[in-house]
C-alpha cells in the first residue's frame, strides 16, 4: 500500500505548550482516537492537560505505547532544542515518533542514526512516506461504498464531520474507516496520505490507492481538501473527488462564511451551486454519485438561528441538514441508509 | 517570472536519429519557429535531415546560435554517450544545452562544471527551473485576453491547435503570444513551464505566471493539458483552466477518437458536453468564459468526411469548426473578433 501507518498507541507529546489552542493536533487524537492514547508527556515547567496520565518516554513504552506524537505547535514550525531532546529520549525509549512540523525529523542525521540503532521509526507526516511514488490513476470500479466530504471552501469542518460520520456510523453498528488525506487526519487515524504534497499528474492515483476493494456494505470515509470553489486550491479538490469515486458526498458549510477565506472576491457558492458542480464533475468516475446531505458548522451562531438555518436548508434543499457538534451525523446517516 | 526563458536562436541537435518520427521535437521547432533555426547537428553516419544547414556546434556559434536543442528521442529517455559528448562539444563552443531527455543535463556533474566554466546554461525543461518555487494562486483578474484550448482528451491536437492560432493571428496583425506548458511547447518557443511537474496545490498559482498583465488587445494562448474528462489528469486540467482564467476556450478533438486512450471504459464526452463542463468550472475565474469553437482533427478520415463532419458539427453548436491542418484557424479568429 506504501501509505502512512503508524503504529499506535500513542504517547502524546505536549511539551511546554500551556495553551490547549496549541496542541490542536494532540486535543483532536484525544477526541477522535482516546482509546489509542496511553499518556501526555508535559516539562515540569508546565504544559497543558489533556486529561491523560503523564508518562515519560520511557514508562510510556513499558506501559504498550508505539509511538511519541508531536501533539503541539511550534513558531514557525521549528523543532525546538528542547524538544529535539525529547524525541532523542523516545527514540532511546524504543518509541516511534511522528511529527508535523514543517522541521522534518528524517532531516536531521543525529536522530534518523539514532531511530536506526533502536530500530524504530521516524514519521514526518508533511511530505510523502520514503519510497513512496504515485501511480497515474486506473479509473477502474473499486468494491464497496465511498463517501467524500466536501466543502464550499477550506477550513469549514470536513475532517470533523468525516471524524464524526465515522463515530455515528460505528455506533449504529456499520462497517465504516475514515480515511485521512491531510496530516492531522493521518496523525488522529495513523494511516492514510497527506495529498497536498503529490504532483498534480500522479494526485487521483494517489487517492484511489486511499480506498482499496472492500466489502460490499463497507464504507470508505474520505476526508476532503480545499474546495472546487476554491482559486488555488480546485485541482486538489477535483483529484481527491475523481480518485475517490464517491457513491455519496457531504457537503461542508461555515454557517456565516459569505466569502472564501482570504479570498475576499470570491464569494462562497450557495449549497446548490456546490452540490450540481460535484455531481457534473465526480459522475465521470461514479454515475451514481449523489449528495447525501450537508454537514452545517453553526458554532458561529445562537443555537435558535442554527436550528432554524438547519431546517431551511433541509426545506429548500430536500436533503438532511446536519450539525456534527449539534445533531451527530444521524440525520444523513438515516438518509444513506435509505438509498 | 522564473519561468523557462531559453535563448534563441538553436542549433537542433539530430544525431545520429535516422527517421523523422523520432526528431519529433527538432521537427516541430522547425515546423514552427524556421525563423530561430540557425541549423542542423547530424552525425556523419547519418541523421534525418530536417532541412536545414548541416553545423557543427563551434560554427553554429559564430554563425550566431544561441542554444543546442536536443531534438530527437533517445531510447528510454537516456543520453547516449555519443550524444554526451556532442553535448559537451557545444559548451565548449559557448552554446547552452536544452534537452527534454528524462536523463538530465543537470544530474551530471561534469557537464555541470564545465557549463558553469564555459558561462553557459544548461535547461533540462522536464521538471521546474531551478530555484522556481510556484506561488498560491491569487485568483485577481489580469489584463489582456487569454485563450485556453482544452481536450475531449490527451493527445488531440491541443498544443498544434495553438500554436495555429498563434501563427494564423499574428498573420492578420494581430497580438498573440503562445504559452507552453508541456516540454515540446517550451522547447518550440523557448518560454514557458512544464506544469505536470507541479504540486497540486501550487498548480494554479503556477499557471498564473503563465500570462501576466498584458495590453487590453493581447490574446494569450495558453496550450492545454490532459482533459476534465480524463480519469488521471483532469485535476491538472482543472488547475490550467483556473490559472488561466480564459475569456475563450477551443475545444480539440480528434474526429475518429470515441474512447480516452488507455481507458476504454470511459468514452470521449460529446462535444456540447465539454463545452457545458468547462463553463460551469472556468467561470469561477472568469464569469464570462466562452466557447470559442471547435479545433477537430480530422487526419484519420477521408476530406469529404471530415469536412461533412466539420459541417455538422458546426450545424449543431453554432459554432465554428476548424481543422487546423485543412483550414488553419481562421473560422475560429473571425469568430472572436465578433465578440
Amino acid at each position: 500500500m506504501h501509505l502512512l501507518d503508524i503504529p499506535q498507541p500513542y504517547l502524546i507529546f505536549v511539551g511546554d505548550n500551556a495553551d490547549r489552542l496549541d496542541v490542536k493536533t494532540g486535543a483532536g487524537i484525544m477526541e477522535w482516537r482516546p482509546d489509542r492514547c496511553m499518556g501526555q508527556y508535559r516539562f515540569p515547567e508546565g504544559g497543558c492537560d489533556l486529561g491523560l496520565p503523564d508518562l515519560d518516554p520511557a514508562s510510556a513504552r513499558q506501559a504498550g505505547a508505539a509511538t511519541m506524537v508531536i501533539g503541539g505547535a511550534s513558531f514557525g514550525g521549528k523543532l525546538p532544542p528542547r524538544w529535539e531532546e525529547a524525541v532523542s529520549e523516545a527514540i532511546d525509549a524504543g518509541l516511534n515518533v511522528a511529527s508535523g512540523l514543517h522541521d522534518k525529523l528524517g532531516a536531521r542525521p543525529h536522530l534518523v542514526k539514532r531511530a536506526a540503532e533502536k530500530g524504530v521509526r521516524l514519521f514526518d507526516v508533511r511530505g510523502l512516506p520514503e519510497g513512496f511514488s504515485p501511480p497515474i490513476a486506473k479509473g477502474s470500479r473499486r468494491t464497496g461504498k465511498r463517501l467524500l466530504t466536501v466543502g464550499t471552501d477550506c477550513a469549514v469542518g470536513k475532517k470533523f464531520t468525516t471524524l464524526a460520520l465515522e463515530r455515528d456510523m460505528r455506533a449504529r453498528g456499520l462497517k465504516a474507516t475514515f480515511r485521512a488525506t491531510g496530516q492531522t487526519g493521518v496523525l488522529i487515524s495513523g494511516q492514510g496520505l497527506v495529498i497536498d504534497a503529490i504532483v498534480a499528474d500522479f494526485l487521483a492515483g494517489a487517492v484511489e490507492l486511499l480506498s482499496p476493494d472492500n466489502a460490499s456494505d463497507h464504507w470508505d470515509l474520505i476526508e476532503g481538501q480545499g474546495s472546487l470553489f476554491h482559486p488555488a486550491y480546485a485541482a486538489v479538490s477535483l483529484g481527491l473527488l475523481h480518485g475517490s469515486q464517491p457513491d455519496a458526498f457531504v457537503v461542508c458549510h461555515e454557517a456565516t462564511r459569505d466569502r472564501i477565506l482570504g479570498y475576499e472576491d470570491f464569494p462562497t457558492p450557495t449549497l446548490a451551486e456546490c452540490i450540481s458542480l460535484h455531481v457534473a464533475n465526480g459522475r465521470l468516475l461514479n454515475p451514481q454519485i449523489q449528495c447525501a446531505g450537508i454537514s452545517l458548522n453553526t458554532s458561529n451562531l445562537a443555537p435558535d438561528d442554527g436550528r432554524r438555518m438547519r431546517q431551511q436548508i433541509e426545506d429548500e434543499l430536500g436533503l438532511p441538514c446536519a450539525d456534527p457538534s449539534v445533531t451527530g451525523m444521524d440525520p444523513i446517516i438515516d438518509h444513506i441508509l435509505k438509498w
